[in-house]
């Protein structure tokens, strides 16, 4: 039985008199093409009852007024290139896409930012800065692809947070429709600003649960004019998560990216790419890259960090000499989700974030048991900033069914470990359906108790993205 | 009449069950001496009831608890450095003061993070890091008094947030005891988390009306090794701020600082210091650092912003070709406050936060209103954020109480011009009581009435530090 009342004709016809016919879509084809995002189809999706492309805040506005009358659950949706089931309508209802609220609105050189609509893909914005020296350092692995308003709604991360940080810190202005239908026009242009609660940090990253986000303004970063870029290779995975932290205290230097790949995931890609950078012996490989102002600057930079992983115990070191030998490393590292998809289709993503110290720690549980229940979840991610991506890949003589309970002991033993070194169980991907029921099970009650309580608040009809993060009672 | 019973004597009693007697403090003058901030003590005071030096986490959740219960008001207090009255125990009630909760906890070179009690004086924390090649690289201008746990309460900025951002970037756990008196531990030694909502942000800048800082982790930063610093004068305002997109985007260097100070506040500080950096043509000054891992490098940087200075119209460039040279410039830039308040006991010193190309369009008006009303407005701040501190000095010539109605009239001026240059009105000191009737009344509704929920949803007995940023009715 639905918590929530059908979608009727009548809310349909006053759909229609907001946005044109052709934007109020029924047709099951399209609908069921917004059922799902990144995650497991098989487990996470939902077929909603209407799918509409607003082009207006005032669209979207008048959408969630009349959805919240009636008590109608709306999903946001981007790109759908979640891995969470954030976007999946699991109430069904009104999926809102933002296809065609993509334009890029300004771009103000003078006062360093960028404003756009949620639905355009976040790389374009890179594109049309070029020229003006200027890019959106936030840095999301799926950019090509994803839209900056799924990027705000879940605070993405990406492989460059070490030094640039994550895509909440670049979001200085942000219009959002609350659950009520007002809109709300927060920060602006600016570069600090304590002027009341920052409700624009509550917003960020809360998964479409909170508002639906219509416009963003974003502070711009200048273009690094030189990069350099390494692999080193580590038979021992300790001796490559402690060159971390020496890289940033001994030699002063915030690298651009310091990403982590394991024997089991480097195997993999390489032999997927036909790549020559496996090294049998290499527990852990690291690609790190410096970036900056100047190339013989950054040159010298990545010749000190070798240095360093020498005396530190690597294996083998390789500094790009030119630019495609950097695009093949970071191809490499690119197309490791790609790969182990192909491997097992029925996979689980995962995306556990633990102090940059305690990945030595975790790593062996991951080995326990992968032997104990002889399945394989190779783990690659961002070292820099402690946040791993191990995957569970479905053992091929197992049904679906064996494999989903098997992968449910997986995740718990998984989380239980990172809880207890100090982790969380999402660090860029968010919780959505997929992580529902760990995070609510393992969250400090207060702090859930808090968390449900603001939800309340701001959606008392509880229509925004109902079911994702945690369950209202 | 007051809106919250009185502290009785059996409150006290229980109290010092809690807290040893010598640290549950009645006295007149020591209750006194916690009565003000640095915001105006003729407008802005009041005397508590009692004043409490708790020494761990759950000595302040049993305060919080029983003021709860009693409906008794709780300001949480650091050094009092605050500039907007937001340490002002506004309805008496109980002062939580934090001296005695001033320990570093912790420092954990290998996860980049250190963990400190909130009374720790914030350049402590950076002494005792020093020989780790490691700081926290928020940088409030008062650092060498303010205490942490106030500078998490502010989400304080500071001098160097164009490349280091402010407080909030380098919070990566947080240990706050609700109003109801619960402990909840945010966030850990992690550099990406979205388990859920971002309670910690929420928590920071709230002035403590939300919860109270009981202890913090910091994101750690390589200590830079280099530094280079220049003057630069500008006949033209406009010229000035002009060229701070330019660093940026034509040479691609984010400064560390770009601090901004008009004729009149210069004029003011180098008098006072006997310094002769005071040039009569320059509208403007800028003081200019970059920071980085090879004094090379930065010479070579500082160069280069002399060269683009020079295009851009600057009569007077000087790279301090030295330590003390440089200490000198920051020298000058640091006692700026000070030399206006020794000038002026009575002054208003104003926080406002600009896109910052909408600079040059707003100081005609601090002009407009200086010749308009005979009043000076020194105004200098953070030309890299938009950040001013405009001080408005009282005249001579009025009492006290014609100055008070005056400033009145300058603020609501100013505050107007603001908010029409898309500003708000503090980019780092917070509303506390001294604008909290200008920022209500010039909030958009919408996005107070969502501010005013939370407050009540988290502190439904209104007991935290009430009236300050906004009063509920």
């Amino acid at each position: 039985m639905s918590l929530y009342p059908p979608l009727t004709q009548e809310i349909l016809r006053e759909l229609r008199t907001y946005l044109d016919e052709s934007r109020v879509v029924t047709n099951a084809k399209e609908l069921e093409n917004v059922s799902f995002d990144q995650a497991a189809k098989s487990l996470y999706s939902q077929i909603p009852e209407v799918l509409v492309y607003p082009i207006s805040t005032q669209e979207v506005a008048s959408i969630v007024k009349l959805a919240n009358v009636h008590r109608i659950p709306i999903t946001a949706r981007g790109a759908g290139s979640g891995l969470a089931g954030g976007a999946v309508p699991l109430h069904k209802g009104i999926v809102i896409a933002f296809d065609k609220m993509n334009r890029l609105l300004e771009i103000d050189k003078n006062n360093l930012t960028v404003t756009v609509e949620p639905g355009i893909i976040t790389n374009k914005i890179n594109e049309a800065l070029e020229s003006y020296g200027l890019y959106f350092a936030g840095y999301p692995m799926s950019l090509e692809r994803c839209m900056i308003g799924g990027n705000i709604a879940t605070n993405a991360g990406g492989g460059k947070a070490i030094k640039y940080g994550v895509t909440g810190r670049y979001i200085v202005g942000l219009e959002v429709v609350t659950a009520t239908g007002e809109i709300l026009t927060l920060g602006g242009k600016l570069f600090k600003n304590v002027t009341g609660y920052d409700l624009k940090q509550l917003f960020i990253g809360s998964e479409g649960t909170l508002g639906i986000i219509t416009q963003a303004t974003i502070q711009l970063t200048p273009l690094p004019k030189a990069a350099s870029t390494m692999l080193v290779w580590f038979s021992q995975m300790k001796d490559a998560v402690q060159l971390v932290p020496e890289i940033l205290t001994t030699l002063g230097i915030t690298p651009t990216a310091i990403e982590l790949i394991d024997q089991t995931a480097m195997k993999y890609v390489c032999e997927a790419l036909n790549e020559s950078f496996y090294r049998p012996l290499a527990q852990a490989t690291l690609l790190i890259e410096v970036d900056g102002a100047n190339q013989a600057v950054t040159n010298q930079q990545i010749q000190q960090i070798a240095s360093l992983c020498e005396r530190h115990g690597a294996i083998d070191v390789l500094v790009a000499a030119d630019a495609p030998t950097r695009e093949r490393m970071w191809k490499t590292r690119r197309s490791i989700a790609e790969t182990l998809k192909q491997h097992s289709p029925e996979m689980s993503l995962e995306d556990m974030v633990l102090p940059i110290h305690a990945i030595p720690d975790y790593m062996p549980h991951v080995k326990r048991l992968e032997d104990m229940y002889e399945v394989s979840m190779p783990t690659y991610g961002h070292a820099g900033d402690g946040n791993l991506h191990t995957t569970l890949l479905k053992k091929a003589s197992l049904t679906d069914a064996e494999w989903h309970a098997l992968e449910a002991i997986l995740l718990e033993e998984l989380y239980t470990v990172v809880h207890q070194l100090g982790g969380k169980i999402s660090g860029e991907h968010g919780i959505g359906i997929k992580r529902k029921s760990y995070f609510t099970a393992m969250a400090d009650p207060a702090e859930l108790t808090i968390m449900q309580a603001i939800k309340k608040t701001l959606d008392p009809n509880n229509i925004l993205n109902p079911g994702k993060i945690f369950d209202l009672n």
